[in-house]
């Protein structure tokens, strides 16, 4: 009995979704080239969320070079952290996830999170050896290993390069010139679909791990002080969660809470992040993620990136496994803060008040030819606490009595009042600076696909034989309708081509196939997901009418050719049920 | 005065087109990145590409990955050949093409034909300089430079990967798999929208020379003894075409001829490209190229890539150079030829006959016990040229007295007839294996979407202010309607925001914008190409209706709001003129 994996790698391959790149020179590890039914698939996943999370919600998209210079991700922290553990065997020369190993061999979790010179001794300990010679790793080192694709941009070593691990980075940098096509009003989201890379050690799973993958990603620029998510439109939204201390209680599962009772009761602290959890798991669902194999789970705390301060994970069950199809994330001000301090400009909103307001402002004017004489070499230090001192606690200039205490180190001065040149101004502010806060939507969109496609992939009897149907929803399957004539001769090819344009002039994907019997070429689309097939038979050249076949039940309606159109689009949107046809 | 280039590249970053990535930390030379405007357009038009070059001709699309390994780029002849010239200053370092700066300094054409010794003679005999610091390049020496971006798969270094330099190879590569999707049946074609890279050496001129850049790839599958393409559709289309010889010529131009006798008169000596010029030309069209900037120029025998037999570009004018925005290339069998050999798989179609034929087939049988004796260490030699003579040339057997001449190196050897075992069989063949030629348009979707720019920027007067407009076409404008209310205020804006939704659910792309003086925001739709603008003010709310402008004329008309979206759709698809409305 083939798993489902098996029998889905099997199907992806024969029938043109996705397959191992290269596979005349053995294939590489990590890579997938995506066929004709796969891109079109991929194609459809992709519109369907430009279509929700960027078009409805009124955001903005842009496409950012893959390749991204060295500066960006010492700011971004992917340089440092961005890192995996990995032991070499001594005698086979493989490398392995050393975490990975020790959880197999322990059944402990999370050992990402300790530090390498642990992990090593986790290795000794329990004699893990290498899964693929058997020679032990218990006296091998662990080291941190990069996960970024590094290459040189321009002739020569001295301008490094890095495929992006994450498409939001080319988001952040140009956020200066994304708030001025925003006006700078926020909040604002800026989105982007397109590819990711991740040197991964040890690739697996088809579609799940790999190295080189398609993200869409939503950043959305917040005030973290007055903007808040427009819960009201998603409130009723049921969400399966699974939160962190559910995951580490004896008894926890997954709680079914609306969006609403989730935030009341604080399992999803951050409203944000609970807007997006109930827009997408709707979304999830008109795209065929079964919703029996679906959860919402929360990060532990040491799984979370380096960047984020809270991460919930949609995850999708395939073969047993749970699958991270999306993190949902409050990046904080990390991202831009970082950009801001690396590159000396301003990543920050200007933030008109309503009205001017006017402030008092304490300031100093420390006499330096008295304090240079006092203090020698620590009188700037004097000034830059008096100033400090002023803007902290401007009290304690007005109630001394005639010196001021400033600490310099560990040393307490006393100052004369005299010479410190206090003074109280009003001053008019026509707003401030904002540095926006971000939360980030991040859609594997691989992975959905995978999950799309696993969810969907179903066996039943068909006129005594076993069929293999792919139950994709009309709004994701490649193909909407396959139109086929009975017999290629006597006219029927003909007239099924015409039907076939008056199908695709409505904007359906739409296949003709005049080759071999009709029941298989029933079956090659229901292996593709393909909804629904027309047939033109002789009747049809008779009094107009076609043969319109469900995929799901192969029920089958005659339909007046004229009306096809119509007919299919109601279908394929849903607005009409094939028993209604 | 500002050049075009000036005056698009402010436009570009200012509404949101196109900016150089990561201008925060100094740019970096060659990625750019496209804004929201700039992200729709792109979009619009690979859209556009592909419904007329992959639906509508029937062929299949698929998308593979950008890290291939390096067997393929060894077999595709990119790891030896796909080189330019570099010289590097011995004072500032930096590199330079060399064959640009000969070019440059002397007026000669096609230097990169030239072997890089010849180069750095020209370099020296015309003591060229380094464009950037002035000091002499004279003694430098002119190397070869590759420019696939390299990388590494996994840890170490010990499997390299490669950034794509073309879209084309992911296809190749997969051809025995692909080819099973086509049912085996030539010809087909199989396309590919994707990201390609070339390391640069001196990246310039904004999208036109980028590191990182889109492709819209055809790779089309065809018996090139048999396979022809449907002439009869394009025979009428006029190409401007600029011939090698016509290039050559000091009266020569470009010549504007029908593709049928640009083919009969053998200007376009290849069926298969005439039909893809035809086909392009209306295309370019339609999106927006101006086609009194534009022609079909013939590559000269020195430019020819190293795969190529005959190749045309489609060439456009901005800011008086020309730009190869597609190439139109017969590649032969050389690609799959190649994989072939590196791989030893099959990368051919089984071509079936209608009716099995039955085929002579001599055949030798050498009795080695004659001529291993007779001729010693040769006697492997002598066997293998009898065969190849009774392949090449069975009569000289039947023909022969009593024995048959080979000749192995410089010697002839005489064997008596008994001893090769001669015979002629009858074999029943069901078809052959046929190794398909490839066409290929190949289409530079970042240099379209900059020529669409170009010629589409442009300035006129309107009250006697000077309007700054893009003249962009409405299948591929970013946004295709703007909606603005009068007043934000009195319920016009709801009203306005409800004939947004009417025209978005008519699947148009639609900016609903309420702020700041009308008149500006007519200049904001005008400077990013929005062809139509809908005003909703009192009257709207008194008599529903409401005007819409056209942008070209900025005339305006009063249209009902309730027939709004039919006449948008009509306006944009082109069937009704706004004069008509």
């Amino acid at each position: 009995m083939r798993s489902e994996g098996e029998r889905l790698a099997e199907l992806a391959k024969r029938r043109g979704f996705f397959l191992q790149t290269a596979g005349a020179y053995g294939g590489v590890a990590g890579f997938y080239t995506y066929g004709p039914q796969g891109a079109g698939l991929k194609d459809n996943v992709e519109n369907a969320w430009r279509d929700r999370f960027v078009t409805r919600e009124g955001h903005m998209e842009v496409s950012s070079p893959d390749v991204m210079p060295a500066a960006v991700f010492e700011a971004s922290g992917h340089l440092d952290g961005f890192d995996d553990m990995i032991v070499e065997c001594p005698d086979c020369g493989e490398s392995h996830r050393a975490d990975h190993l020790v959880e197999d061999a322990t059944g402990m979790e999370e050992v990402e999170s300790l530090p390498p010179a642990e992990v090593a001794d986790l290795l000794a300990a329990h004699d893990v050896a290498c899964p693929t010679c058997g020679a032990s790793l218990a006296d091998e080192p662990v080291e941190e290993f990069n996960l970024m694709f590094r290459t040189n941009i321009g002739p020569g070593t001295s301008s490094p390069g890095y495929l992006r691990p994450e498409t939001a980075q080319g988001i952040f940098v140009e956020f200066p010139q994304l708030a001025e096509y925003a006006r700078n009003q926020l909040p604002f989201g800026v989105a982007q679909i397109g590819k990711a890379y991740r040197n991964e050690i040890s690739p697996r799973k088809a579609l799940v791990r790999v190295r080189e993958f398609t993200q869409a990603e939503l950043e959305l620029f917040v005030d973290p002080e007055t903007d808040e998510p427009a819960l009201e439109r998603v409130a009723d939204v049921t969400l399966p969660l699974y939160s962190a201390a559910d995951q580490g209680a004896d008894d926890g599962g997954v709680e079914h809470l609306s969006v609403r009772r989730a935030v009341e009761e604080g399992v999803v602290a951050d409203p944000w992040i609970a807007y997006y959890l109930g827009v997408s798991k709707g979304w999830y669902e008109r795209v065929g993620v079964d919703m029996e194999r679906f959860r919402f789970r929360q990060h532990l705390p040491g799984e979370l990136a380096h960047y984020a301060a809270d991460c919930w994970d949609a995850e999708s069950e395939v073969d047993g496994d749970w699958i991270e199809i999306t993190g949902f994330a409050n990046r904080g001000d990390y991202d831009l803060r970082n950009h801001a301090e690396h590159s000396g400009e301003e990543f920050t909103v200007f933030k008109q008040y309503d009205e001017p307001i006017t402030v008092e402002r304490a300031t100093v004017d420390p006499d330096m030819s008295v304090l240079g004489p006092e203090f020698g070499g620590a009188a700037g230090d004097v000034a830059a606490a008096l100033e400090a001192l002023a803007e902290r606690d401007p009290d304690a200039f007005r109630e001394a009595e005639d010196a001021v205490t400033v600490e310099v180190g560990d040393a307490a001065h006393e100052v004369p009042l005299e010479v410190t040149g206090f003074g109280v101004e009003e001053v008019t502010e026509a707003g401030e600076q904002v540095s926006p806060h971000v939360i980030e939507p991040s859609f594997g969109i691989g992975r959905l696909v995978y999950t799309v496609l696993a969810h969907a992939l179903d066996r039943d009897e068909v006129d005594g034989e076993e069929r293999t149907v792919l139950r994709l929803p009309p709004a994701v399957a490649p193909t909407t309708v396959g139109v086929f004539p009975l017999m290629a001769k006597d006219g029927l090819a003909d007239r099924a081509r015409e039907i076939a344009a008056d199908l695709r002039a409505a904007g359906l994907s739409v296949t003709y196939d005049d080759a071999g019997a009709i029941g298989r070429r029933y079956r090659r689309q229901d292996e593709i997901g393909t909804p629904y097939c027309v047939t033109v038979d002789y009747d049809t050249l008779e009094d107009g009418t076609v043969t319109v076949r469900d995929r799901d039940t192969t029920d089958q309606r005659r339909v007046a050719a004229d009306e096809l159109p119509a007919t299919v689009t109601g279908l394929a949107a849903g607005d009409v049920a094939f028993a209604e046809v």
